[in-house]
């Protein structure tokens, strides 16, 4: 029998991940996010933040320039090889048993893998802005630049790897947005509809 | 202070109607579709059929030399008179108690009128074929077809409307599959997201 597990996609400084912790902490399962990262590290020899930075986000620049670029002979690039990785540990991780899984094209890995609720968690933009200051502090960039900046290559990685649209609101079970419903109300509502599948 | 309105919008054959005729029921308020339509008929003296058809979805072919076709010397067409009753009407109805709204923009025109939950109800290709069929029968056209173009007029009209885009998560509080959880648990959500907000 397939494993019950939680998929979640989400816009930068939606508070996807925290929904995520909750979420788990409620049902008693484990939540992986920066896990996932550690483990590529491990398996790959590559460093955790080149990981993070490659394992989820078109590069920056032109991406449709860069996806063709830094390719050897074989059209092969490192950030396929952080792909094949990270889809044999995502997967694993669905078979070893009931989790949430963070973002990393889990929603698309795992169809046929796990017994899957697929989830995306968004926010208005005040809100997510608000946060990415409280939380990863002041750049050089004004919030909102840099929501925009990472929503437009989570959503290019996304549609590279999967061909689908991210965010498409036909991709996911539910979706909601934590700065109407409240990340507490979130993690409630996911936690229930996983004890009620 | 404002009363509680639950504005669903829906793909054509996701069941969205039947979910907000349950919510209505478990919460014990009215819910408003088809009499929408009644009194929109009363106050224009134009037939139901014919605001059924332009009071949610573009014109057939061209949407866009549609638009600006069938207009007066001032720009202005039946379909804004149309528009405008019921924007009267819906407004209306959420001024006079906690309600259900299926379609119609509610979402959009009820942003300052009411405490409004948005709630966006869709369903895969397969389930919502599938209903239509059931519902209203077999037709010239293919169900696939018919479900795209009913999708595409009513995202026209509402993109010409209210000037969003249609079915973009953002613009929801929450949004439901019910090919994957079930027109009664799609219910039982949004019942329990009223009742705690």
């Amino acid at each position: 029998m397939k494993n019950k597990v939680i998929a979640i996609s989400r816009e930068f400084g939606s508070g996807g991940r925290t929904v995520g912790k909750l979420t788990a902490e409620k049902l008693g399962i484990p939540c992986y996010d920066q896990e996932i990262i550690q483990k590529i590290a491990e398996e790959s020899g590559l460093c955790e933040d080149f990981i993070a930075e490659h394992g989820e986000y078109a590069s920056h620049g032109n991406w449709f320039a860069n996806a063709f670029a830094n390719r050897d002979y074989y059209g092969h690039s490192v950030q396929d090889d952080i792909w094949s990785v990270q889809r044999k540990i995502i997967t694993g991780l669905a078979e070893k048993g009931p989790c949430v899984i963070v973002g990393r094209c889990a929603d698309y890995l795992l169809q046929e893998t796990a017994d899957c609720i697929t989830v995306f968690i968004h926010a208005d933009k005040k809100s997510r802005a608000e946060r990415i200051v409280k939380q990863y502090g002041e750049s050089e960039q004004a919030p909102e630049r840099r929501l925009r900046d990472k929503d437009k290559r989570r959503a290019a990685y996304y549609q590279f790897y999967t061909d689908r649209k991210w965010g498409d609101v036909n991709n996911y079970d539910i979706a909601l947005s934590t700065s109407s419903l409240g990340i507490e109300k979130c993690a409630e509502i996911i936690a229930d509809l996983y004890k009620s599948k």
